[in-house]
């Protein structure tokens, strides 16, 4: 497996190459949005969604409107890292995924990241029905009042 | 000019080329930080420090510990960008820039970057003190109190 | 100037920022391909051509077919190159660039490209009268024999 | 599987993810070259080398020479993709390797890239016995004359 979900939360792996890396000898900072984007691309394949063919047959594209990374500690060369993806919240035409990158169990980056669906006019869009009960399904359950 | 500071902002002004941007036809959202990245540096560049330098003779390098981005409208191939950068906070080891990216008028997207100064040892390390005085005259001056 | 034809010659000057490096300390050897093409996309821009607004009226787009690379001495971080192009082969539906990366007057690297001129349909398609005058023009030029 | 060797033959599967395109709706040229990096890393992994490991036990790195790229079809967002790459020849110092980048049954991209060990001074240094061992099993073999 190099992807899945597994309880809601989904994991990706992905290996650090040259590609990656700075000058510093470690990973540019630029590049954690890549790690974190191919997280999100794979959250939605496991959910039926290929983007590109979206994008072909109902002219809706999902597009980044805000990302906070905090970066705790650099990955290296030749590190195998994961990407956890949450979905945290679910709007009409948005959605916001909580993501982490570790090293084992060492989290290096973290990421929020608020995802607008916009139509041909690049205008906010409301998200597929099929694709929105999909994330439901993803998002944390309340858990029911015990009184 | 290509880059320079204006009253303590600093202007870099850069192109959007086919590697910027993605198949939505826009510029990729990560591209931003390396735009932002180029004026960062171009910024300490007219300060007189030249980062590999830095590194070469002091070991010391700058970090993005933390970065926001809110993007507002996408940048397009060909556009002329200018990327505007306000230092607005200096800390021992680290410093706080906004920075906007725009089109003309427009601007396009904003972030605020946190860069800690690091020592050989991966460790906080406090910033030159010539460096430090350089950027102490970018930092928005406090108004004398009139009454 | 950044860019300009000095005697059929284009020159762009670019610097390598740690976007461009990686973690053997030098710059990342698909990224000379980028700088090629920022120089091509000068160079046509040089000549009148937009390649995005070519594409948005004509539906023509250049693609890269060819390319031959070879490295002789790593770009660092910092270094500020130029790129030199010269046209060296113009077909009907393509043309090929000699390009070279220098740093001052040493060469780092020497790239040729053969580029296509595709239509919407991806097919090879004629390169517009206009663009391709303008590229004669850039042709060396075939002493007249002496004898 | 998402790596391994079959008969001498390296295979790398890699899916195209928006970080990977351009502004044309394809994969971005300069990008063949990172997906090849990415299969000749996971070949010398697949011996047992990883890079970053033997840089720093022993100085010694990988740096390409030369790279010939032909581009046939291009590659689209969502595509599975699998680098396939075959050692051609074996140098005291230095190795060849044929790589093609296909789509199913469909050859993209072809790329034939000189790679040469260099040691801590930058020139070139000899393979280390035990990968250059390795290497050998990986070239094809010369069938014995029949007569």
């Amino acid at each position: 497996m190099t992807a899945g979900l597994v309880n809601g939360v989904h994991h990706l792996f992905t290996r650090v190459y040259y590609e990656d890396t700075d000058a510093a000898g470690i990973v540019y900072h630029a590049n954690y949005l890549k790690f974190a984007e191919r997280a999100r691309t794979e959250m939605l394949r496991a959910l039926g969604v290929e983007q590109g063919r979206l994008r072909r047959e109902t002219g809706l594209a999902f597009a980044v409107k805000r990302c906070v990374v905090e970066y705790s500690r650099p990955a290296l060369l030749d590190d195998e890292l994961v990407v956890e993806s949450r979905l945290v919240a679910l709007g009409g035409a948005s959605l916001e995924v909580d993501q982490r990158v570790k090293r084992g169990a060492a989290e290096l980056a973290r990421l929020a990241v608020r995802v607008a669906c916009l139509g041909r006019d690049g205008r906010p869009a409301r998200l597929p029905p099929a694709l929105r009960a999909a994330l439901m399904e993803l998002l944390p359950k309340v858990e029911p009042d015990a009184t």
